[in-house]
């Protein structure tokens, strides 16, 4: 199989990638250590926007602190070697505002079951996204 | 749909599964901000193998300080919502014997064309994973 080269994507098109996909991967720092979990997400207004309990480790590290975090999601197949990646680094707040968090919580429904009584937003400040493209065969 | 709950995975299942998938996501710090990349992996003798180019920012932050990492791997299934991931946190280190570095670069194939002529190792120190299973119908 010939290589992949990788191309550069848009901010805008980033996004629209981003919101396409109903997972990610929310990449955050505990105890000054990398941590990485999967989350489903949607995109509302260019934020993204997650759920959470208050008892996990992502609520304990996003919701209390406003922390910068980078969020992932790609759509990669393993046989053709094809497909895209996005990340996004920004900061993740609290959706404190109950009618806000409400809304959220009507069209954001957690996988997991529980309360997951926590809505975060993510405002994007740096957009990131490539696709791996076939590379150019040597002439 | 029903909800579904997280079943912890076992160390060697995890790593298990890992192994099963030749995608992962190595996350990283950079200049104290979060970092994430897609990146194809094998396991070996317990530790994650990956490839790198010297030029890129993986390699600046992984090959040169040693760094603590997490990988994640995960098979999600967006329709059903079942699905496991992977993380593993650990010491990312350059194989520098040119003889173990060769016998890598000939078992690991990078998708993305180019030297890659970098291979990092990942010495797992904490192992998590979970599984997504149907919640139990509330009787």
């Amino acid at each position: 199989m010939n290589g992949r080269k990788l191309k550069e994507l848009s901010a805008a098109d980033s996004l629209r990638r981003l919101a396409s996909v109903p997972l990610g991967r929310v990449v955050f720092t505990r105890h000054a250590l990398p941590a990485v979990r999967p989350v489903n997400h949607i995109v509302s207004d260019g934020q993204i926007v997650i759920r959470s309990s208050s008892g996990t480790i992502l609520s304990a590290e996003l919701a209390v602190f406003e922390a910068v975090v980078a969020f992932e999601v790609d759509e990669l197949d393993v046989g053709e070697r094809l497909g895209w990646s996005v990340v996004v680094t920004g900061v993740a707040q609290l959706v404190k505002d109950p009618e806000e968090a409400a809304h959220f919580k009507s069209i954001l429904q957690p996988w997991v079951a529980g309360e997951m009584e926590q809505v975060i937003r993510i405002r994007p400040e740096i957009i990131t996204g490539f696709e791996l493209v076939p590379a150019a065969v040597p002439g």
